[in-house]
């Protein structure tokens, strides 16, 4: 297990990162978007320990990604924070990416959006609506960003 | 370090963490994107041992992700290939929630639209345009899930 916390980079990437970057836990997220709720129903798709499972739970609960609440007949059940809800471009980006790249026999699984046709989302800009790729944005330093120091 | 694979996952989103869902991973080919080539720039500004980013860059070119190629002064170079570049959506979606959820004094970086405004990327749905959220998808089987055996 990795221990190197990527909590102090001032980064968005490597602050998501330390939250959902690792394997287990955007799968759990995944399940939870599917309509798994529960520990048992997500340790079996998932086919992973209980220890795993109970420790990845705790840490999205912890993190605020998921809550516990009561469900039915005295199960305890796991649903999205609106902070794990915004996780969805997160796993819509990383599921394209994959039955572009890694799905030789199709996609597993299509989106269908309310329009009623299978998707492909596509990222444009809030702007002016046109498409934002790796070949028409750059990125500037924010107010987030620590200055450095200057050199005397 | 986790030896578990998902890859024999039936999943986009399992297969896809399989190549990038480890931390170093990501974050190396957010450097790529940011123009960091070159091996010593790229160990600098993630603060990593030499072992885990030759690892990390030799799983990248092995999975296609990152070429490596001859560049100036006869330093080697890692470039996106068009699989790795397409992991920009991917990059811009976990940039994005760390912006929302683990930025307290505002987002680092910001992307500049070649529109000139600073910009959130939001979904769209490729067929209608509209917004493609947590709360107007759902999801189906697709060409490429396994059909599962029925009971005789």
């Amino acid at each position: 297990m990795q221990r190197t916390s990527l909590e102090h980079m001032n980064c968005s990437v490597a602050r998501s990162l330390d939250v959902v970057g690792e394997w287990w836990t955007l799968m759990i997220v995944r399940d939870v978007f599917m309509g798994m709720h529960r520990f048992e129903e997500i340790r079996r798709d998932l086919g992973i320990s209980k220890k795993v499972l109970t420790d990845r739970l705790a840490t999205l609960v912890e993190r605020g990604v998921l809550k516990k609440v009561d469900g039915d007949h005295g199960h305890s059940e796991y649903r999205l924070t609106r902070k794990g809800a915004d996780l969805h471009d997160v796993i819509v980006a990383v599921m394209q990416w994959g039955d572009r790249w890694e799905a030789p026999n199709g996609a597993p699984r299509e989106l269908v959006h309310e329009c009623g046709n299978v998707t492909t989302a596509r990222f444009v800009c809030d702007c002016c609506g046109g498409d934002v790729t790796a070949f028409n944005v750059s990125s500037k330093s924010g107010p987030g960003m620590k200055k450095k120091r200057s050199a005397k």
